[in-house]
């Protein structure tokens, strides 16, 4: 099963060429991370939100890898665009998140791609680290628990590096 | 009266100290006059949107300049923070759009700031210019009726420079 | 006196219209402040650098506001853009620092303007805050003494506000 | 052989880790392509300065697949980071370009690594487009030789994927 975060672009995610610019990207892939596995007070609760996010929280998340392709630019437009995530892989201390880069979801819901454009496919290696100790931590049974209707196949990639 | 944009902060948004920067929150009113003011095929209707933005217009805004004041810091949430724009002075070829940045809507509606952080105020002087003579050009008729209900008085500011 | 810092500029500054963003302009001038201000391990001294900038200082710096008016649109280049800053108030407990952004010097050196272009105009209003106390704290004398050669008049506006 | 091109940070480049952000990372590496590859009027030229870089010229490079792994925390410092670059595949319309991010070198020179951290490694697959037709073009002779001194290996990544 996926996640969806819809994320809105801004104007100022476009770089000289008119869309938006490869690293930001990133930081696009990064708010939708924040959004899905962060607690928060304030916010919709996410199924996958078992990470304390804040400042002096006892865990870190630290990126350890990213690999992203770009199938198609992506234009500034008003509706937000929809991001998929799933977890590609749970390992000990180590999880790969997978993500896909959709144009906004059409009148039949997010779970239709027919007709809409798949801009990036990427993953991520995060890695879990404990504040106090700077080291990394295993993942909890708690985030495993809450974390497996979510792991898929990892994200394929066409290159043949 | 004021047009209230809703923009959602990112976590990219902070600084190493934690909060928004604060040359970041000019981005956020950049977003939040380009919702206000430019035509969008796919967006909500703004009614003040009638400046054609999409690369290859006939007009390009062109900022000449920017006062703001920092009021207090904005933490990164989940809810939509609130930014208030409103035109306070029209002139011939530019106008300043006032602006204020509040914490987000509580249940009595985003005109009702009882209760909440005014962050930011600030004001910008826009000049419109004509994408092919690359010089200023007169505020339209049309531009001037849309605008209308939307001259307020011009941001006020605490400092007394 | 003037302090100049040359700052070189990435094509990631550039927005859509293929210029330097005004926003990203203030991140510009953020970091001429801090290397200006900040002392620094590993760096050229700066003589107004008397400002601990590192994570757990016993100072941080707020920005209270900033005024910025754009001259001329900026370009990417690979000559370093010329920041001028000096200090054009000194207050009990904030200062105000002002700014103008010129293309790269010439032979005859930084201090010489003629032919070359004025981007942008600026000042900002610093506040320091006594970390442990997140209290607004006196300038002190050491700061006072590294930072009155550098004392000047306020930067000039064109705007007629 | 490798390009080394010194990158200065920004204290923009922090995220609220107070440490440079991981997408941020990617608009270093892209800065360093710039200067690498792109012609200019006015820089120091690179001996693989030979993609018309201004807009309106008549090729456009487009990012199709990046992949980095993070060593090591980058912290602000004065000094600039010392980016490595070379071409690790040379194909027929696209090529791919390895890099490591290192701390500043040290008096021994940017070619000794010895007693320096290794922050990044990454590498870019880049495509060549014909602006007139938007089509990918084939790389040019001209190209290949002067780039030809500069492949080496592609980047070796420690992920297991």
């Amino acid at each position: 099963m996926r996640y969806h975060v819809p994320i809105r672009l801004r104007w100022s995610d476009l770089d000289a060429y008119n869309h938006v610019n490869n690293s930001r990207v990133l930081s696009l892939l990064e708010e939708a991370r924040v959004r899905t596995f962060w607690t928060s007070d304030d916010g919709e609760a996410s199924p996958l939100a078992v990470i304390e996010g804040h400042q002096g929280a006892s865990t870190q998340t630290l990126i350890a890898r990213h690999e992203i392709e770009y199938l198609a630019a992506i234009p500034y437009q008003a509706q937000p665009i929809d991001i998929h995530l799933w977890v590609g892989r749970l390992g000990a201390a180590s999880c790969e998140v997978g993500y896909e880069v959709w144009s906004p979801p059409l009148e039949a819901g997010p779970d239709h791609t027919e007709g809409r454009t798949k801009y990036v496919v990427a993953a991520s290696t995060i890695v879990f680290i404990d504040t106090a100790s700077q080291r990394p931590r295993r993942i909890s049974d708690a985030e495993r628990h809450a974390w497996a209707p979510y792991v898929e196949e990892p994200a394929k990639f066409r290159g043949t590096r």
